[in-house]
């Protein structure tokens, strides 16, 4: 798969608001399947687990299987180099202050 | 617009791989919109704007008006936004470390 390929992949990914709540929730700590289906409970089991599919072939999630236990896990790593390509090590301090002086003068975030 | 709503601009912006290159090329410095089409001979001048458009509604570039050029600047802080809603800073030393490790071993960048 071309660079380009991936990268279609992930951004389609992160195309869709469900799928990038889900990202949020997998942030803090790696869920079961089971506990994202409680957490988005206005979705059935089968959505739930074709948006997992989706970030899954991303790469924007790993899961590990525990007896009949999937834990979903946030990889760091795209997102990571989505910053490096357009930000990258030297810019990120800037953009980090930027940002956060827009939001002590109240500029909506972007 | 909701935050859902800009980041569906932003995402749907980045799911095409010629303004992903676009943004690549305005990263090392901005560029008029006839440098623009130069660089992408092998689109009409009508695409390239239109590709443009797309980018501007998303805030991931502005456009700078001198006289009759337009400079289109990469605007870095939808992108740091990515990188801090899914990495943050506390995570962001490690992502780098493990990155550059990938890097040393041969895995393929994600």
């Amino acid at each position: 798969m071309s660079t380009d390929d991936a990268d279609d992949l992930i951004f389609k990914a992160l195309s869709h608001r469900v799928r990038r709540r889900m990202l949020d929730a997998l942030k803090a700590e790696p869920l079961t399947t089971g506990m994202l289906c409680e957490r988005f409970a206005e979705l059935d089991r089968c959505t739930v687990m074709q948006h997992l599919g989706v970030l899954e072939a991303a790469g924007l999630i790993v899961a590990e299987r525990r007896g009949r236990e999937r834990w979903n896990h946030l990889e760091a790593l795209p997102v990571h180099a989505i910053h490096e390509r357009w930000i990258g090590p030297y810019a990120a301090y800037a953009a980090g202050m930027l940002a956060r002086l827009n939001q002590r003068i109240g500029v909506e975030p972007v």
